[in-house]
């Protein structure tokens, strides 16, 4: 793999380049674009993390955040997950939050409490205090770790990179950490709407400069995760949201396969749709079929198993993962996941069942 | 009002009493029964809370539990808040969980912290342990303050008496307090499906007991609150939750409305309406008309103002509620609520400017 030089990204979707044919004919990849696969391809939204015993001892070995800053980690807990799930599809190790540092936010994960922004959002003077995001040079540790996550993987495994969403993003700014309710969040969005179109904007702009250096450091798909826009209707997501999400989609490299990621979704599908994205993630409470028949078929979707079954028997997981290939009908453009990232707690034998059992219910 | 009688109860549907007829022909019991309404009737979950000073002041003087068991406190911060908002419902101060003390859950509101059930239910030899209910007479303080709190209002205001819905009571019995994930309610549904629809048929069979004998000391209405039903997949929710609420409901002294609501069921308003109610409760992520239509006309509904913009200003406020009447098109049958309960830090005086819309911008 040579995928850390410009040039050789560069060439990555032609065909004269044999390492380069098998990514871009990978099951993954070609569930992307809705091309036919011989099982359905199968990664999991936080499949390096607590609930392995190798990613804590590397956890165990320093904060979160060096964690994410330090390529050799990142790049082992990444490939290590992606082997050991025997999946299909790594997805690079980092937090969507990483890229509030360059914005001008304090950042800092709490031990136990998640993370925590020392200096939050609130007004329009905050909003105009933020930095502009000119490249994404300040985040060159991703693209690092990326690097040498690709040269480490399978030469045929894809690699996705990744980043928050607008609204995602703005939420934590704003709240100053995780949040139940989005009272500070809404507030601004309905009392300030200039205030709020420029600091999504400005999210906006950051966002793609970051994507694309994913892409350039050798990523093959990227996904957006809008966690937590499920707290907001339909007429609140059309107007605050999906102009800037479609922005920031709009400016990633064409030819790139985009997943868009959200949980409650569920009045939301189309205009996450509209907002863009080769694949729309969906989360366990809409039945995959419903889903994808209002997403509409020329898009690809992903999900959509309740992370929470891990926590039962291979049993039942298997016969949860045999209703929604079921659902998903053999249709090209299924990357099966779960509905949102694995918990903690969850036992990894459970894990590595719902892996098989997708791989061997899906084999055409 | 002497509508702590059995006998007067009785004859509370008749129209040969003219404070019965009162109650009856009151906009919000019409709205019930999709009759026409001279305006739109409002009331507000947990409108008699720690957003009024008032509340704050007799909370003070005891306990969250001793304010829910003592009739007098109960009773007055009923009618206050009534009153004070001239809202179109009282709603009987108590808390979903009082049930779970006579089903045999030890039960503390510990301060700052939530409920906490001290002997959760983990296992079928839990559910076994359980309590039958076969009175509601250990809840009697609830009926007392029902019976004080009918004699207290205005004899046209009727008032509603609540319970827990079945899966989020079981939800609470089993996680021991509130959840993010319900790992350990999913786990027993899925893993022990008797021990479950043991427990759901416990609760189910408890909650009309106490629902009728609320209806006896004077409430004109029940509502079910099925706060975390949310987080179910339609088909968990049609196997283990439905028949459960659907014996609940049916077991409901008939010609008492029932109001049957849930968050985040965007996509469970079918199963919802085939579970029972008379109304049924929308949050604010799916617009009232499409909920409605899906629902079905011979529904009412209840909801659906985002209770998050009351941290806004009287005139966003008031836009909103234009915006929630005019997708209820003037069709009879729409109580006006928000779509969830109020937040402690809401400002009274948006709460104010919330109902007066509303009366204002509906008045035929």
């Amino acid at each position: 793999m040579t995928t850390n030089s410009p040039t050789t990204q560069a060439t990555n979707l032609t065909s004269d380049n044999p390492t380069t044919d098998a990514l871009h004919n990978s099951p993954f990849m070609r569930a992307c674009r809705r091309e036919s696969v011989p099982y359905t391809p199968v990664w999991l939204m936080r499949q390096a993390g607590r609930y392995m015993r190798e990613y804590r001892e590397v956890r165990a070995r320093t904060t979160f955040l060096e964690l994410c800053k330090t390529p050799e980690l990142a790049s082992e807990v990444t490939v290590y997950a992606a082997e050991r799930l025997g999946v299909d599809a790594a997805i690079i190790f980092a937090d969507i939050l990483l890229i509030l540092e360059p914005l001008g936010l304090e950042l800092e994960f709490a031990k136990g409490e998640g993370p925590v922004i020392h200096n939050p959002v609130r007004t329009a003077a905050d909003v105009d205090r933020l930095r502009e995001m000119e490249s994404a040079d300040s985040l060159d540790y991703v693209m690092q770790a990326i690097r040498q996550t690709r040269r480490a993987l399978k030469p045929d495994l894809p690699l996705i990179g990744f980043a928050g969403a607008p609204f995602t993003l703005a939420s934590y700014m704003i709240e100053g950490g995780g949040s139940k309710n989005y009272v500070h969040t809404k507030r601004l969005m309905h009392a300030d709407s200039g205030a709020w179109h420029a600091l999504m904007s400005r999210i906006a702009r950051a966002l793609p400069l970051y994507l694309n250096a994913q892409i350039e450091a050798g990523a093959q798909a990227v996904q957006l995760f809008d966690s937590w826009v499920g707290c907001l209707s339909p007429a609140d997501y059309r107007e605050f949201v999906l102009p800037h999400t479609l922005q920031a989609i709009r400016n990633i490299r064409p030819g790139v396969p985009v997943i868009h990621f959200g949980t409650g979704t569920a009045t939301l599908l189309e205009l996450l749709r509209e907002a863009g994205g080769d694949v729309i993630g969906l989360d366990w409470r809409i039945p995959l079929d419903e889903g994808w028949r209002r997403i509409g078929y020329d898009r690809a979707v992903m999900g959509n198993f309740d992370q929470i079954l891990l926590f039962t028997s291979p049993a039942i997981i298997r016969e949860h993962v045999g209703r929604i290939l079921q659902q998903a009908g053999g249709r090209p453009g299924h990357i099966f996941n779960l509905g949102h990232g694995i918990l903690p707690e969850t036992p990894v034998e459970n894990v590595l069942a719902l892996v098989e059992a997708v791989h061997e219910l899906s084999r055409r």
